[in-house]
């Protein structure tokens, strides 16, 4: 045995139970008590929790966008991972039109093998299906481990945007090869007439990014993503769900029996529209926006009836000088906020204070995500799986603050906001990463997740 | 007093009562009893019932569709049109791109001033905004008693699809103007991917003709109108509803107090799908395709509920080489079918076998639909109205055939049709201009009718 | 002619237009245009609005009621009828244990015959099915025109509530012989729990009759009755709905087909459970109780969705001395208020104000309530009914006070309402027995009206 | 360590995995690999699942019932249930009406002190309240650990209803001292009134058992139920729902976040309500009766959605000679049937063939019945817990059939049925008490759970 944590509390997504894990080779070999100690490093985990890593199965790091760069490479990015509890992500390539999907795979593995400080895997968004043949190569990038593929209903004018059929060949071939479809789900062309409107009437300010994509604009296109699903009897997972009536009729189908997955994030948990009213609004500026409070009700409600499956994070920092770029219109800001370093610690704080169990935040930041998106290694604290562990301690009070986060952005949505509990130590496969507020971790550490398909 | 009809049963869509009716000057004057009867016209309508004239508020006569143009002319069609018990048509005159709409329709009335046999009103379909002159036109066409246009979520290889951005501004424009938003609701994707797939497949009967519009299909662009409706707070009239997920979606949105209003046609209450798998099954295309038998339970559900507002008839038929031209390719088939001489009487034969009441059909096929599109002087029996008057004889049997049909077509989708009761009657304002399987009016006597906004 | 009204402008349900009304022998016998005026007694109505004499299908008059008896008569409450634009008045007689409801009935004739100055009829309460020979006896009633039966799902401690089972056996009854069941539909359990937990912790103001019968209360009757009728397919009349969730729950059993009639009462419409806080609550003390906004909201809408059938005033007021006495005792407080006089005047007020049409009011105050319980000559001013005509002047303001009210009461919870709009004349079959605040009509002058049933 | 279980693959409701369990004073000490083996009896699970024991929410052994005795006493019936895999049976004592539901407990406690083969908890039936003493009983009874009161709102004739009041006041006291209450939800009234309508007409084969309590009269009690715990904010759980439209209801409210549980039997898996025009129909007869496909269809679907929260099997057998009774009459018949060796047996066949996954039949079958009930050291294998497992070999196939069993009874309505695997040891705390067919556990052995309460 290489390490052991003892005299921990383990949380699993169905009990809370006192044993001691044992981790050999970067794997947990056994969780029981009393294991013989020589050799092996020895954690004493006693008053503290012990946790599966969070998976962050939504980043955009170094990802061209809005006319510049997020401002998390790989390697800060992940870093800031490491030390929020979080052992894998999952980034989104982004193909631009015409381009392949296999080799902007292969470009981003190349840069993460470099830099990446924890476990990396890739969702891969498809904008055009280069006259169909993308469809052919999804199969390859299946087998090389990538089973997942995003679209956009959105960003028309940015030429992102899938239309319905492109989205139903999708599906359709997803379903046939054992891949999941992801979608951002939000209505361009109301999107576009608001903001024409707007810009037409001097309405500049971040308020007018809320309004032009309000509540209804977000949950007509959840709502057909859903129908599409449903009929096609395909899977899909919609990411940053963030308003009541997309959720809804996302819940109502898997009641119906249909394979819908619904993430949501933090900051529509945190935050609702009233910060785009806000000095430093544009700051707050992503996309979907923040909605109002009945959404945040809906999705706090979802959480804690299963209608929601994951949390992840849509991390996609951008510098303060950037977003000043939209002082004075809100369309020029780019879209996007820091969360990879406060999913997991705000989720937890949550469960601290009673509002839902620790059970529920490891299903919803660990387990769910392995799951559905069969990364077999990881999510819980099993016998056999990564020894991907994070060690929290619920006494610890924490503010965050961008001066105690672990990115290369200079500003934060979350400054000021009080955690009440904080992780302690990552674990990274039975490697520490992370310890009381200092990265020890190291580029090139992170392994690429080679995941399984759903057939 | 011009005309006396007496003895006869009137049917209101409140009431049935026994009374008789007097015509002065092609108005209702009086509804009583013993009226003098010198200098009038006396009709005993005795074991009679006495109904309004009927509004077909969907037709294309004359249209040019299908790489040929509808069997129809103003002339033949509203011909059969009095031979059916209908006193006024709206038909749907089609702006090509680029097209003014005050010129179409200008062009439209020269047409029908010397062809119509009853009256007639349009609602204009419009298909590109000229870069938003359009939005203008349509004030000055509301002044012209043109208070409603149509546009299609289908058609988008044909170059007639409104994307949801267009369709927002026209739910804007109408509301702001008084005037009402008509859809054709259908995906056009789908639709398109499903033809691709079944061309490919070498699936070319009529039978892929529904299976490539199948339910889901529509109910996906019923539920996105409903939706944008709703949340822009414009009515919206759907017209020949076919599915019943989308009829449901609208009725719910009826019931929370949102402005819509639901059309549905003849034939898609008799037929159902199964009709594409016949040997003559071309001859039933028509957009959208009949449906399944769940479908047409819920159409008569709903028009039994108070659910559906309108019976129209989509009046679009097409000879038959035409229709042979798909004999072998569904897709090379002109879609639409005859009926504008059949609804009132289908309708009716309903009311008479029990299955719904008289009074109900007078509502859906005369009252709402003159009440829903500002024909303020038709749609009832009232004192001061046109004299519009069927008369019908509830024991007299009909066979519906081509060859008592008053159309310019050769054949029939309701070929063989048995129907329980028949109109003897029709006066249009007050002349007659049917009688016993004779039409006895004339070309040029109708009149172009004037509606008022709804502001 | 008798009787001619020129000049006004009719409303029917469905119309609203210009015409002049003859009326010979109480009848209505011809709308037209300049009739002859020989002999007749001619009335102007220009600028007033020409109204159908409204129906109250649910009123208490001379009740044994919470240790006392209602405090109108059956001549007090016809005369307050009448001046109230109100030409048919529904009482419901109450069986006691043990009776027989045709002699119940036959004495409520005999009652009314010297007293009442408009026209009647009766829904008898039922509250004990005699072993089962009340069963028997509704159908001697059905064809005496009394075709509708009342029970109470409530007044468990008093003797008056059925269990499930009697219910079931008189809609099962009353579908067989063509009547309908009308179903007070609250908790009596909920209630009673709710009291005597009041009662033990000194809560004993008006607030808590509200407290202890709340929304929920009356929603679990509601969807109970709604649930029966819809399985045994038997028609179902709910009486004063009030809330919300049950208002719901039989819309949608409408919607899906089912024969559920729904009538609810202006109080609930006006005020609110904030009502109970007021120094002189207990004036306001009915069952069902106001409810909340949110429920009074529902209702309105439902009455602009066509969710809500009729309304009717479940009139059964008390004297201050009688109200009085639950001061310190919320449960001393007879239960019940004031209404018949000032239903139709408050709908109409409603229309002239804009919120809702004059033609919604025709339908829910006369041609529904007609039309449900069969009275074939009574709703609507037709050509063949009787002259049960009101004239309306919209321009005549008007505060409700109990000094201008024309019952036996001493105190209204109506008391300083201002409505736009007022009658000013009512007709009954053609004599005029109510003019600019005066009755001019005479006890014994009502007939019976013998209804008919449903098959 | 006393028994290590090597080579198996374990079974959580979360994960899959293959590991070794090392148990120690019949607890699980330790999951991991390559455990010392001195001194420890060695089990080879090679090619078999690991499972937890189950736990049987839903007994009645040695139950007073229908004019006899359950068939299967507190000692066969716990031997049958460890030779199904079942490690703790919760039994349901009866109060009879006056009875102190303490002493209750404490007979049956000192019965199965004797009696019991593996461990048991109660449940205890409240059908009186004695005056409201029973309320203040119940604190007690959470004190010693009986934590769950189940009423019926069935059995009204029989004196063992209660009604609406009765149970609201439970449910808030359950609420008030961190108790469950459970339902037994059939409409009294409605059956009573069909049995005595049956047996007018002579109908009396098992299939009017079905028809006198068909899916409506289930279902308007599950959700008045469901209703009351709703607006009375209290958690509540439906025993043996059996029907579609209550299921859907209780799922709605759980989905808006209130505290519903819901349990199912095999028997309404497996069986449709045809099984009552069998020849031995009256062998199927119990309470809930099996309904229709449709409802079966829901059931299953509401499995794999999440909506059902456990399998429990409403043990209830009698003798042939006893549901012979009811040969001529089928109100004589007694309510139950065998399923307690069943249940698991028949789940994990379930998953075997693929139609739900291993992980959800031990959510279901203990996961979930320990946590709802507060059984902290059962439900699950966990470093802690009771050593309650299960091996269980996918290979092997079995059929039911009396002659198998190891209950008292005999006959079985599972005889016949083809099972895919089958357990083959099952250990209660540590200790073997079933292998291959045999039952080799003891008397006594079972101790009592004594259960924490939700506060």
């Amino acid at each position: 045995m290489d390490l052991i944590i003892k005299n921990g509390t383990i949380i699993s997504p169905v009990a809370t139970y006192r044993a001691d894990i044992a981790v050999t080779d970067g794997k947990i070999t056994a969780i029981g008590r009393n294991f013989p100690e020589e050799g092996a490093i020895v954690i004493d985990a006693g008053n503290k929790l012990v946790l599966p890593g969070a998976i962050d199965a939504h980043t955009h790091l170094a990802m061209p966008f809005g006319g510049t760069i997020s401002a998390d490479s790989y390697m800060s990015g992940t870093r800031a991972a490491a030390c929020g509890g979080v052992t894998t992500v999952f980034d989104y390539p982004l193909q631009k039109k015409g381009m392949k999907i296999l080799d902007l795979i292969n470009d981003k593995k190349a840069i993460c093998e470099k830099e990446a400080c924890i476990d990396y895997a890739f969702h891969c968004c498809i904008t055009d299906l280069n006259g169909g043949e993308i469809l052919d190569e999804m199969e390859k990038a299946v087998e090389e481990g990538i089973t997942s593929f995003k679209c956009f209903f959105v960003y028309k004018k940015e030429g992102m945007m899938v239309d319905d059929g492109t989205f139903a060949k999708l599906l359709i071939k997803a379903k046939e090869i054992g891949a999941m479809i992801n979608i951002h789900a939000e209505n361009p062309d109301l999107i576009d007439l608001n903001i024409e409107k707007f810009m037409k009437e001097g309405k500049t300010s971040p308020w007018y990014h809320y309004l032009s994509r309000p509540e209804f604009v977000e949950a007509e296109a959840d709502k057909r993503a859903v129908h599409w699903a449903k009929n096609l009897q395909s899977p899909l997972y919609i990411v940053h769900m963030a308003d009541k009536e997309g959720l809804e009729a996302a819940i109502d189908a898997k009641k119906e029996g249909h394979e819908i997955y619904i993430e949501t994030c933090p900051q529509y948990l945190e935050f609702t529209c009233d910060v785009y009213k806000r000095e430093d609004g544009r700051n707050f500026v992503c996309s979907p926006p923040m909605k109002g409070q009945e959404s945040q009700d809906a999705l706090w409600n979802a959480i804690k009836t299963g209608g929601i499956d994951t949390i992840a994070t849509d991390h996609c920092p951008f510098q303060s000088y950037e977003k000043d770029w939209g002082k004075d219109d809100f369309t020029k800001i780019p879209n996007g906020c820091a969360g990879i370093e406060n999913m997991y610690p705000y989720m937890l704080s949550a469960a601290n204070e009673g509002k839902i169990t620790f059970n529920k935040v490891v299903e919803l930041c660990c387990t769910n995500s392995a799951k559905i998106f069969g990364c077999t290694e990881k999510g819980s604290l099993t016998v056999g799986k990564d020894a991907d562990i994070v060690i929290y301690d619920p006494n610890k009070e924490f503010t965050i603050s961008v001066d105690n986060m672990h990115s290369d952005y200079d500003h934060t949505i979350w400054e000021g906001k009080k955690l009440s509990g904080y992780p302690v130590m990552t674990f990274s496969r039975g490697k520490l990463v992370y310890k009381d507020g200092k990265f020890l971790g190291e580029p090139g550490w992170g392994k690429f997740v080679k995941r399984v398909g759903r057939n």
